[in-house]
């Protein structure tokens, strides 16, 4: 299999309404992605797309084949992938296989979603559909009570007290939202302190408004080429060396094994032996901080911290600038915003720019060679990709 | 790239209202497809499936994680691909790329759908919304309102008065039926006459009630494997030979092609180019006949007849076994019923099972060696495949 890189990346703001429909979306952040390759619509050979709730927000299902025309790749082969909040990541792995097995040399990937102009309670209605439809959902789990669950089983199972995990979690919403408030993209640009997400109002206990992400608009794409058509695009190709996927089944089929999810252990594991590294190797990771409590137990599941301890890193400042990992300095979920079709894309446009130096000074991490991102779907579906710099 | 085959298939009965959940029928299609081979659930490194509404007929998105864990094929990666009527020749194809890559050996792939279960009349709506959502859609647009538009322009375009069309289009639905009388697995098992299907109540002029097909629900899967390993699994192994897909944009931007979907002319050429065959080489072929009118004009496409002589095929016994190329001797979409999200992975069991001689005598196509399905995802996503018995 060839070397596959990411050639040019493209981003839109993450916002609370957009204005602009899922195809229009999509058509800004790829077009920056395809001009900033030095390329043309025309070059486009394949294009992967994340996308979740679409059918919802705009009545719109199939909406790769409309991105394809609107954005002059006329006629080219378009697929839709769905697996919740990875799905974007599940379309650049998929695209980075193309590209590896030699069939196709330029494709175009990534994810968008549109389900914030719902608003939060059809979206988390809509979205709960992630879950098991028949027996979890009918007895009312959405998405902040499987975390909420898991918070508290990770206190017993851990030994930790529920008062030292609130404010390990804050901490983890606090350093997210300390850096979104410098990326151009987030959604929220707003400082917190812990105090504030000890006193917001409680969602589902354990987890306060401010250790909940929100639903975002956006999309992120990116140009992934062969390794010598990247190296003609561009003098600073950033590679995709390890892909990694796995799936969970029902909250009961999980329950000998959380508040771990074992998916993600087999999914991280597939990418850090692909790539050849482990996670003492990894400069920045972009992990799935839908609730404060996922980044504590993702931490772990990566590697970043014994199990029980993943909280930590946030206490100690390890998780940030300068610490073993930075974590999610471009305001993760929590800050920066959750469409949840084009979350994984985003993490990985992140990643790149921060290697590139392009990202805002105050959240710029030096000399970044290795990034991780790690994308859950729902409550099973990870991915899990390790890019790296190419220069 | 490796030779890839297909080397155990799965099929449940097409109905209108499965008992069963989309779960449920995949498993059942999913275990046929493992046991045939000779495996277990624990050989399968991946899975490919296609879904479209099961986020309406079930509230079940992201189902092939739940899939995963109930085959037991634990923790492997499961990806959604949604295309519309396309998906599970999207995931097709795609399980063909990781094989052929060398990635994975053995993966499994196919599709599921339940809308019949929602009944006509919303599934349609539900559907619809493969159709462009701004544009379209909300100015009345359904499918059957598209490929009724699509028969007016036929006759308008090649000068087949109406009354002709619509005779040919019966003899497309009553050819359909009489094999379909004959599949154990098909909807409909009942045979019907040119008069049934002009004295049909009209849908939306000129389709007739007969010149519909019905939503459906069941299951199809398969096992897809590396040459080296079908040939260990099964001494009748089935080749994809060749793949191909294409996507087209709103109906405005495929205005001055019409009746022609110029999607499909693009797919099949790289299918047919990929195998290294012609039209002319096809023995069976399983295409797209959402509506009787589909048939012809996807006939034409696949190079089966000049354009504007489509329906001239089934006038004269040229679509029927014995004649140029047999086309949906299944009983197609038509009789044997189209849960979309299926469809394409029905297609391709159907063909593996007429090169194995395993069909019902009264549709077994003698000597069959090339097979070719076509796929159309609402009007939009098409997808092709070339089929070669391997022994």
């Amino acid at each position: 299999m060839r070397k596959v890189a990411i050639a040019g990346v493209g981003h839109t703001p993450f916002t609370f309404a957009a204005e602009k429909s899922s195809v229009e979306l999509f058509a800004e952040a790829a077009m920056d992605a395809i001009t900033e390759s030095g390329l043309t619509s025309k070059d486009v050979q394949a294009i992967y797309l994340g996308n979740v709730l679409g059918d919802f927000s705009e009545g719109q299902a199939m909406v790769q084949s409309y991105i394809a025309d609107d954005i002059g790749a006329t006629n080219v082969p378009a697929t839709r992938f769905e697996g919740a909040c990875a799905s974007a990541s599940l379309a650049i792995r998929d695209a980075f296989m193309w590209v590896a097995s030699g069939f196709y040399d330029i494709v175009l990937a990534g994810g968008v979603e549109t389900s914030a102009k719902m608003g939060t309670p059809l979206a988390t209605r809509t979205f709960a559909m992630c879950h098991d439809a028949h027996y979890e959902y009918p007895v009312g789990l959405t998405f902040p009570g499987f975390f909420a669950m898991l918070a508290h089983l990770y206190t017993s199972k851990y030994g930790v007290s529920l008062d030292r995990l609130k404010h390990q979690m804050a901490q983890v919403s606090v350093q997210s939202h300390k850096y979104g408030i410098h990326n151009k993209y987030a959604q929220f640009q707003k400082e917190i302190t812990v105090d504030d997400v000890l006193k917001g109002f409680m969602v589902c206990s354990p987890l306060q408004l401010l250790d909940c992400c929100p639903f975002s608009d956006g999309a992120a794409a990116m140009i992934i080429a062969s390794e010598d058509v990247a190296k003609r695009l561009t003098d600073r190709p950033v590679y995709i060396t390890g892909i990694g996927q796995a799936s969970s089944g029902k909250l009961s089929a999980q329950k000998d094994y959380a508040p771990r999810i074992r998916a993600r252990e087999v999914s991280a594991k597939q990418a850090y032996d692909m790539a050849g590294i482990g996670p003492d190797d990894v400069d920045v990771c972009e992990l799935h901080d839908c609730f404060s409590i996922a980044s504590i137990i993702a931490a772990e599941s990566l590697g970043f911290a014994e199990f029980g301890k993943g909280g930590e890193l946030w206490e100690t400042g390890q998780a940030d600038r300068g610490g073993k990992v930075a974590i999610n300095i471009s305001g993760g979920l929590k800050s920066k915003g959750h469409p949840i079709g084009a979350t994984g894309a985003s993490q990985v446009v992140d990643i790149v720019h921060q290697m590139r130096g392009q990202v805002e000074p105050e959240r710029q991490v030096e000399d970044v060679k290795i990034g991780l991102t790690d994308t859950l779907g729902g409550d099973g579906v990870l991915c899990n990709m390790v890019l790296q710099k190419g220069w």
